[in-house]
């Protein structure tokens, strides 16, 4: 049976700041230091082993993940980073404090931004500080502007349906470090939530959700892991 | 011009004690996850990018090299485990202290089995609490039962041969985290080092190691990054 884990990195120090972050390269907290630990510590206690691990090219992904696979002393597995699974671009909020751009724009707006399926936030300007066009790490990849939750499902699927779901139907167990939007993206698709439901499903940092998957990898089953 | 670094994991716990460790998987020391990151921010220091990484399958080389990668700011690097960059199997004197080693077989017969090119250890045996022929990583590689350095190589270079060289001869900056032992093989390719000298070559913990390397990948230059 295809087991799929999925991990949201553990509290960033924009998470904390609460401001919009999105393709900003942020570290995590000591905070969030310690979820990562901990959820690898829960995937031990519980016999997760996973045979092979994606995450995105963000350091707050990929750090939580090594701190979570050296909790389970399986930093020997295979890992493979990929832009697909970032999180989602916020355009011209990245940087802001979210209680500011509500003062700014009114908490309507904000609400659409944040929580419309389809419209972006506007897009970041090019010379913004947060710019990411020149970084090397997307050396190749079209940076977007901005993206709303349907572009960033957009980016996702191609990912998920070349390099993740093949490994599953072959046998592996996978686990996905990510973030809060390249996960729901994952979610819907996982699990046939509608547009309007996704936008407001929560995906809490640091607590492993696991997905037993029959073998078209629906979904047979979505818990977290802690209340197993 | 094709560039290689060569980085040796950072003081293990073994190390420390004195001890035999071969392929049984250690973690590296507070002092060694210093070595690590003193090593990262030299390599960002001197402007080394690198655009691929090669590891071990042993934690104190995986350990080593993401601690390093983290102060480049490279955590997003791929990276590529393989148990062919594994260090020398020690055999039966896996886990024993090398004093008390001497003290049972002599100087002069640990002096061979640490520094003859092609005398193997003794085999561990099929009960030794050091086996890892059931250790999951280990799944479908046949674990050596001992090596001598002269086998050692054999092993790393047919790696290097399928995997590393030619990346780099695709123009791609290489990274490679591993041990002495495995070090010891790629130096000797590289530097065309006889079968004499190469065991008594010493290569020390966290310091990485230059090549710069022709179209052939031939050494034009090694150094310490440190010397310059």
């Amino acid at each position: 049976m295809p087991q799929l884990i999925l991990l949201r990195h553990g509290q960033s120090q924009w998470n904390l700041e609460n401001r919009f972050t999105g393709w900003w390269d942020v570290d995590v907290t000591e905070q969030g230091i310690e979820e990562a630990k901990a959820a690898g510590r829960l995937m031990k206690e519980k016999g997760i082993e996973s045979d092979l691990c994606f995450t995105s090219l963000q350091s707050r992904a990929i750090k939580t993940l090594n701190l979570a696979l050296e909790e389970m002393d399986r930093l020997w597995l295979p890992v493979e980073k990929n832009y697909r699974l970032n999180e989602r671009h916020y355009g011209g909020l990245t940087g802001l404090n979210k209680q500011e751009t509500r003062d700014k724009h009114g908490d309507e707006q904000v609400h659409i931004w944040r929580r419309s399926f389809d419209t972006p936030p506007p897009p970041m300007a090019a010379d913004s500080e947060y710019q990411m066009t020149s970084d090397p790490r997307y050396a190749g990849i079209e940076v977007p502007a901005t993206e709303s939750l349907k572009d960033t499902i957009a980016r996702v699927l191609p990912y998920w349906k070349s390099r993740i779901a093949p490994e599953l139907q072959s046998g592996k167990r996978v686990l996905i470090s990510a973030h809060g939007n390249s996960l729901r993206a994952l979610v819907k698709h996982l699990s046939g939530i509608s547009d309007d439901e996704i936008t407001g499903l929560e995906i809490p940092t640091g607590q492993p959700i696991v997905y037993d998957l029959d073998e078209s990898l629906n979904e047979k089953e979505r818990y977290y892991l802690s209340e197993r």
